[in-house]
């Protein structure tokens, strides 16, 4: 008999809640941008997500969950449980459809 | 006989020293994404800058001061004295050389 998990799921902003300040601010840190940048290699979706332990941080776990979350309130990112881990992935097509080239301009930016 | 004016310069970093972070912190606020959208439909160069009060801001003398003060800090704008007001001007060939295609997808962004 299949047993039924409780689904936790993290308040996330609907697309065209994005705002443009919050998604600025959200990556006007060193930490955030390596997030992003790290999760652009992902795909999108949940099977391509990656846990926040996969992405490597110079900062503590607390500091990380901050972070993380400060990205998903933003709009930047999706964080979804998988269990007790979170999967995170970029909110790729979001972020294209709403505010168009700024996520290139700022990934391209922060690799260079 | 010519008078001899004392120059006031404003710290401003020079085009390599401009930060990612800093920029988009300066523009991850309404007032200042104002400010850069304004200067944007104005020239580079001093003769094409803006005076702040030209600016319309929602906002007290002394707060639109520090706006324009964080823009110049992080790059994003000029500043030089002309008597004794401001000339403010965008830094658009800085930026868009070391950011390319950032400053024009915030534009477009906050004009949507």
């Amino acid at each position: 008999m299949p047993t039924t998990t409780a689904v936790r799921e993290l308040p996330h902003p609907a697309r065209e809640e994005i705002r443009l300040e919050a998604v600025l601010h959200a990556l006007a840190d060193p930490v955030r941008l390596r997030i992003v940048t790290e999760l652009s290699t992902h795909g999108e979706g949940e099977d391509n997500g990656a846990t926040c332990s996969q992405v490597e941080l110079p900062v503590s776990a607390s500091t990380a969950t901050h972070h993380f979350r400060v990205l998903r309130e933003a709009g930047v990112i999706n964080q979804c449980y998988r269990g007790t881990a979170k999967i995170n992935c970029l909110r790729r097509t979001d972020l294209d459809t709403r505010f168009p080239g700024l996520l290139d301009a700022v990934l391209h930016a922060a690799a260079s």
